[in-house]
């Protein structure tokens, strides 16, 4: 079991590699590389037990899209984000039918704000398709959904998403949130994306009821952007980087597992990714270029 | 049909009594008064379908508590209205069951945000008394929705309760919303209790899908706050307090549809009564005195 | 003296013609019409004492700027409403020099947060040229100051802002604030530019300490959007539309003082209006076009 | 040089200590502890050049009370922090005068949020005396700033505060900022009071001008919670504590300089924390039990 705690497939796969004892091959899991508008991609297939078992993680396509360079500012870099993102996440959705975005994690707390922020950026059209069936002909109905925070509702974010399913009947769930890495040069630059749910909280709160199509009955599509990487996981790299041959975890664990680390400019990365992360979602659901999203959302 | 609009059960039977044509008693209506903690109360039966149809709201108990001299901030109103709030909404409530508190409205827009802003102040109990039976012995599991705004959820307030209700399965629901008022006077001066259910937007934005037994399948109980009042229901009023007879009733909707009246401390006010009417449901539904309520929100 | 409250020179003026009284020539006031960007503009120049004494505002001129076409959202809206603002206001301040921008006004108060919201939408520059004189060349020096609440701060706006003005010397003072108007119509469809400073919280709230040249010590540019109608205002015109001759003012004051009109949308409208204030002090100030000020702001 | 960062004195002390080339004893500084409340007080005066040089702070006195304990919500938790803060921070205020108390930092980063949520529980008095000066009669002056955040200002926080001090001449500032700790556990656990003045910003963000007696004029208080470590400083003590000899400084802090490290539950943390600042502050300045504090800011 690892003591390093990351969210991310593809770190997972890392983490698997880096482990000592792993003389054999990684058998159940599959990486390509690409890039995409710039950007690189790096897609981990878990395809079967042996692979779920060794990542931890279940079954199902994992991308991340390494957004180290959209900090540089360099031309078009949002609008490429939006578009390698939303290019992503297309692909792995239903071509047709209506979705519920769902925006984990607590909007009063700025790492954990990715879900209640990036809906800001969502176009939200199904009360409008319902309206005026007419003038909004050929958009694909969406809504949406701040689950908020569970000693402000009483209620599991599962819970309260399975209930909404059931009345609105969406085609898929898509859902948002924070996520832990392991590595700092990751925190703020990555998303990723998956075809498997998510449990919420992952990043910066406590593990929650998953949200997967066995628990809502459609596929959850997760989208998650590291925010955080979790204080243990950090001190144990830092002590092995350095040559310290026996970690003990327990002791790390136990003093660290109050904290996290977070970037000092974490209030406005989340909401520049939060923004790239609504519009890519809007990207995939959506036949809009980026400009006809900034008129629609101002 | 009248032009002069109201959410509150008792201007309904104001306006009934002051037009000119009822020569004949108000059949199917009772009305009682009564002081509690020195705020006056006044009681509205609503017995049947003579009843439903003079007042254009449904049968039922409705209760409205004057807090106009809440404002003089005299000694102890701030608890004297959440006991008269509390008793009165106790003295309606099924004596035991869960509760899911909904507040409707939009917290963006200061008149509309009694609801979200009220359940600042409501204890959520339901997740503590499931994680810690034991400690949480003797309060009632209750939880809470904030419905937010149709336009950025895409949902109906009336679905999205629905499906949480099925989920969470309470006793009973309680609504908060903010209402319109016929008089000035008792625009943030009134907050009214009723067992009917209500229709969300009717203080501010458009009528909505219904909260009530029928379409939630548990009894709905209804927390109003009047913060507006009809543009048109006070330029009516104007004009005939000045002995204007022939009011054009189409002309002054009209004109004046896109407009409300609020009071120019709209934002201190709500703020205060917000607090009151989630002091008043944890009074009701908690056996809690208003210090414990500080200690356990603060 | 007027019972109806406007802070719109332009209804000042028709508030003097439409006086009974008055059959004589409306001296020492001017008044002009155009049309920019598809928005009609009027006008007001008070040139003497004359024009002070009848529309009871100060010296100066006055620009009114009609969006009430911006709700139709034609092609262009924004971008046109943005170049009308920008362009009447360039044409107002001094060509060169930094500018101190301060959002006067109630963040927490929907209809008084049109300063506060504006300024999100500024481009603030002065500590970037300070630290990067090289990168930002050309830009002029833009600072800026929310003056928050008394209530919540002790200090009058006026005060604050002249000590900040003592510290920044700023060449200039444009001052953004929610407005009262007379008419319902020209509620969140206007917005009022003027060299004459202002007097903070015409709109909604009391009348306080001007910021002006003589108060400031540099000219003073106002920049407001009337966002509310006063409630005696209202119920006066009510009146006279309907033939009352007698309007008993005192009366009317007093029963309507604590209340404002103000529209349903007010939330969207304040937010979009803010945009269109602050897109266009950039437009007026710096060098930009307005796809380059979104990917500055964004 | 350390590379360890701390705004703490106590903790400044500490690694003076830790220091292995120290042999000689620490001149110019003394240490003291007591109890208050049943929370720990360590004070430590640094009383001269000497005193300034080793621990790279200004001559001054420092208290950090010790609020570890506070998060056992035992009883009377938060009145005794309050009285605990309000009575060392009493001792060291001037006897009367009216104070300008500042909330650095930024409102939108929740553990840079203690300055901005801390004036949200402190009495603003000045503007009531000067309205009602015999229904305040008693009442220390007191007036409040938030300084924002340099990005939407322009204007640095120190500049912003010497020209609202111009104006407003208060007899003190008081000046509210989140800290840097050196240690996990000082994280939201402790208050440190100066009489020194403060260099904003030192938590989170950069390093900016002071505020102090020399900057503005008149004497400065300072008042910090630590809410963050700084996570070069963070690894450096996990490697020395795991016995690795030589940490190389420049590349540390070259891999975590972005980083800092805060506690999962900052949010309520920080809002807990805040309200003990300002109702401490309450504590000192004015003649008042908290209950009344408690009536008067409801």
């Amino acid at each position: 079991m690892f003591i390093k705690r990351t969210d991310l497939a593809l770190e997972a796969r890392e983490l698997w590699q880096e482990s000592a004892e792993r003389t054999t091959r990684l058998m159940g899991v599959k990486a390509t590389k690409s890039k995409l508008e710039g950007y690189p991609v790096t897609r981990v297939d878990i395809l079967d037990h042996r692979g779920e078992e060794a990542l931890g993680k279940p079954q199902g396509s994992y991308f991340t899209i390494d957004l180290t360079t959209f900090w540089q500012r360099k031309a078009d870099f949002f609008e490429r984000a939006v578009r390698a993102v939303g290019t992503e996440l297309k692909a792995l959705l239903p071509v047709e039918g209506s979705a519920l975005v769902v925006g984990l994690g607590n909007a009063a707390m700025t790492p954990d704000a990715v879900g209640p922020l990036a809906l800001d950026s969502v176009l939200i059209t199904r009360h409008l398709l319902s309206a005026m069936p007419k003038q909004f002909a050929g958009f694909r109905p969406v809504s949406a959904f701040r689950t908020g925070v569970l000693g402000t509702t009483g209620v599991e974010s599962a819970e309260a998403v399975r209930g909404l399913v059931a009345e609105v009947q969406p085609a898929m769930v898509l859902a948002i949130d924070a996520l832990a890495s392991r590595r700092c040069g990751r925190v703020c630059a990555t998303v990723q994306l998956s075809d498997t749910g998510i449990i919420p909280g992952s990043g910066v709160g406590n593990h929650r009821a998953a949200l997967n199509r066995e628990t809502l009955g459609v596929p959850v599509f997760a989208i998650g952007v590291p925010t955080v990487v979790d204080s243990a996981t950090l001190a144990a790299d830092i002590l092995e980087e350095s040559g310290v041959e026996k970690v003990d975890e327990e002791r790390l664990r136990g003093e660290h597992d109050a904290f996290m680390v977070t970037t000092r400019d974490i209030d406005q990365q989340v909401r520049d990714l939060s923004k790239v992360v609504g519009y890519g979602i809007n990207w995939a659901l959506q036949d809009l270029e980026i400009e006809e999203m900034n008129a629609l959302l101002s």
